[in-house]
């Protein structure tokens, strides 16, 4: 294993194989008291915090207020969720003599914490998925220790914040070890091949999530790996929806593609609208409206600058907005949003060079015919996405539009009407995931609270002492937390549900 | 990929691909109602498929009948879970203008099925994990069309099942494709790569759970793989539980490790016991009267026969009951249990020899001193298992006590106090899992109702009319299914469960 002047993987791994067990014990009060801590530690540290990441990102201040608030809400909404203990899932199997095929023990179920974390930061959410960011709070919360391995892009905000977490934890009681920072691709890879990381996490690139996600299928003792990859969000405007508030789907398009300079995994790269929309001098106004905004980093820059010329140059595209790109003398990248539009026919034709994400203010609007039978036709265009959006009629309801969003579900994770879907609200229905390449493991989601079952495994109790049982399977039930029965004498499937 | 005279491959994969939307659509009554329906027709042919079982397997006919009972035990469970809904866990957010982060749309998230699920028989349970087993089961309430890759061992079993089961299926009105037989671990292995192929599950050994695990992790676009391996469920006997219950213990144990062979992942592979414990007459004493059983095949005959005289030939085994182990003139290997100690340094100095699992038969007793702090030794011995055990005095209630509970909590999907692993209920709370090499994947059970839980993955609607949701999620919740709610004004965790 590797280690650097200023870092011992070696130590950073056992202190977090060490903290597991006392941190998996502690009482929810205890657990989320410590959660809601590093909340106000970083509100308290906001001026500080936010300068840095201004200045290490490039993105706008109202833009990281908002980011920083977020993580927080964040924090807190994973705080309740402890306390509510619904996540723990807990199930009883009342003994039963009489059970049909045979004398049924006392069984019962519920989810415990994997064990260390190792949690890859994103460059485009140097809050809300970074040091303190969304899978860092699902794994606090769940009880497993964490292991930031932070990015790059944005260095001294990654260590400030990791030292804020880890005082604000160590403050509230937490063990020594439960939240630590590696830095280096190097050292991600290590640590994520040691044994004693149990489940891995990462926001990024198809190419960077892949390998990563291939290593913890490669270990001796493969691990779950929740990866966040790539998506292209595409949007259906109807006809109907075109005629009732086209001018408001051109500005709310720029609105959401220029956002952040696009630089969001739900940005809207597609956007099917009827041939003959009319929307390119709306769409026009409002992109010329946006300000120049610098990009996260040069690569980043570089790579939308490439991307963005090629798809200017593919047969068939025509430029509704042409927006800009260029480097100062620093060489930060600075853009505008560029909006391009092709026929579903140039778009099919020109699949190899159009279909890939490009990471940055640009979309492509994908002009199809009346007869065009959309619901054939995207499974050809499209693999996993995060979001899919429909902007249909106020009371449409065709069975063209019925099968198209069918088939949406079958390929995205969230299907959203009318709206865009870059603004992903932190919320107990949220669902922030998808299908290959959007996710490497779409069982669960990297945004709301639902992400807390990630970092679990169920264990069962067959036949224990009320006092061997841990607390949330006693019959007492000292945490309070809701516990499913399956009563004797009943059918085996879910008798009464009780807290 | 392969082709043979009575397997066309592709039209199986295509078929299931075919079947996944119309059947991911049926309602839950109808679906509940075709699986009650192969549970019936399984019943029905009860005499004749037990028959064939008998003669391919060499398990008993009264275990035969009892599993294939289990069987369609579980099929009925899993119709009741269909019917409850819980298993969708349904999350709604109302829309909330004054949310703290801005106004929160409504969000609406439940769980779908993955689509088509291969499904590797395993050997040694031709109805409760073959091709009607649980997982198929599982997989169909989840609303999943199966392929099952039938296992070479019971050939005409397999065949004969998966008629009875897709003509169920079919006079159900359930789409054609949506239960398929192939054979062959060439077809196996194809049938896993194929990108129509949506998960797969698996019981059986852990070189060929890695391999097939592999295989899915390497896809192009990788899917879950639930493997369930290798386990030798530890038992922990204390000296209060052998005051209390010595001879119990004894017969127990025999009884366990001797049911049907010890061909069972959780057959009780190592049982520490108090040195000095004095079991050994009423262990032999027990193994004496067991007959002899006949084993699956060859293969696990040999297989038995080697690792048995490996581990009666190493350092510091005493043989307690001998047992005995022979092929017939027609190939069928034919045993008797065989119970051996060791002392806790031997197995630590004979690990090598001593630790793997020993598929059949055979159990070893390892005596430990006193002051021997289990707790500590057994994390250097043992990986995941499925289960682990505790055979403790009626109100022991030492330290030592709960740090060994808290360890085998860490290294077990199950932990059982008194009785013995083998003989799984199918059960809401049943745990049938547990840390790597005893599976794949521990974030679910391959026993109970929980399993159902392998074959979705969770979508979310933002913003839609009701006429547009699925059943589900529409707030007149036409299927009747548990719905919580998010409600709009009150902190954004969980607000009111209704039904």
């Amino acid at each position: 294993m590797s280690t650097t002047a200023t870092q011992d993987l070696d130590a950073i791994a056992a202190a977090a194989a060490a903290a597991a067990e006392p941190f998996a014990a502690t009482n929810p009060r205890e657990r989320a008291a410590a959660i809601v801590a590093v909340a106000a530690a970083l509100e308290g540290a906001a001026d500080e915090l936010v300068a840095i990441a201004e200045r290490e990102t490039g993105l706008s201040e109202a833009r990281l207020r908002g980011e920083l608030t977020r993580s927080c809400v964040q924090l807190r909404l994973f705080a309740d969720t402890v306390v509510d203990g619904g996540y723990l899932d807990v199930r009883i199997d009342e003994a039963d003599p009489g059970f049909v095929l045979g004398p049924r023990p006392d069984v019962r179920r519920y989810l415990i914490p994997l064990g260390p974390v190792l949690n890859f930061a994103a460059s485009n959410f140097p809050f809300a998925f970074s040091v303190a960011g969304g899978d860092s709070a699902a794994a606090l919360a769940a009880g497993c220790p964490v292991i930031v391995k932070g990015h790059s892009g944005h260095p001294e905000l990654s260590a400030r914040t990791a030292q804020i977490v880890a005082a604000a934890l160590a403050d509230a009681g937490m063990p020594h070890g439960v939240f630590q920072l590696v830095t280096g691709q190097q050292e991600g890879v290590a640590m994520l091949k040691d044994p004693r990381v149990k489940a891995g996490s990462f926001t990024g690139s198809i190419p960077a999530g892949r390998m990563l996600a291939d290593i913890a299928a490669e270990r001796p003792a493969p691990i779950p790996f929740f990866g966040e990859l790539g998506s292209v969000n595409p949007v259906f405007v109807t006809r109907a929806a075109l005629e009732e508030r086209g001018d408001a789907i051109a500005t709310g398009l720029v609105t959401s593609v220029a956002g952040s300079a696009g630089q969001l995994c739900t940005k809207p790269g597609f956007v099917f609208v009827p041939a003959g929309h009319g929307l390119d001098p709306a769409i026009a106004d409002a992109a010329a409206a946006v300000p120049e905004h610098r990009m996260l980093n040069q690569r980043i820059a570089a790579g939308f600058a490439d991307r963005r010329a090629a798809i200017l140059a593919a047969p068939g595209v025509r430029v509704v907005a042409a927006g800009s790109v260029r480097l100062d003398q620093d060489g930060h990248g600075w853009v505008t949003p560029s909006i391009v539009a092709v026929s579903l026919a140039d778009l099919i034709a020109g699949r190899a060079e159009l279909l890939d994400e490009c990471f940055g203010p640009l979309s492509i609007l994908v002009e199809y015919d009346e007869d065009a039978d959309l619901a054939a036709i995207v499974p050809t265009l499209f693999e996993g996405n995060l979001t899919a959006t429909v902007h249909a009629g106020d009371s449409e309801d065709a069975p063209a539009l019925r099968a198209l969003v069918r088939v949406l579900t079958g390929h995205a994770g969230r299907v959203l009407f009318g709206g865009w879907p870059t603004g992903v609200a932190v919320t107990p229905a949220m669902q922030h995931g998808g299908p290959w390449p959007a996710t490497t493991n779409d069982s669960s989601t990297s945004v709301g609270t639902a992400a807390i079952g990630r970092f679990l495994r169920p264990v069962a109790y067959q036949g224990a002492a009320e006092h061997l049982l841990p607390a949330p399977l006693r019959s007492a039930n000292p945490w309070n937390v809701p516990q499913r029965f399956a009563p004797a004498g009943e059918s085996a499937s879910w008798g009464s549900a009780s807290r």
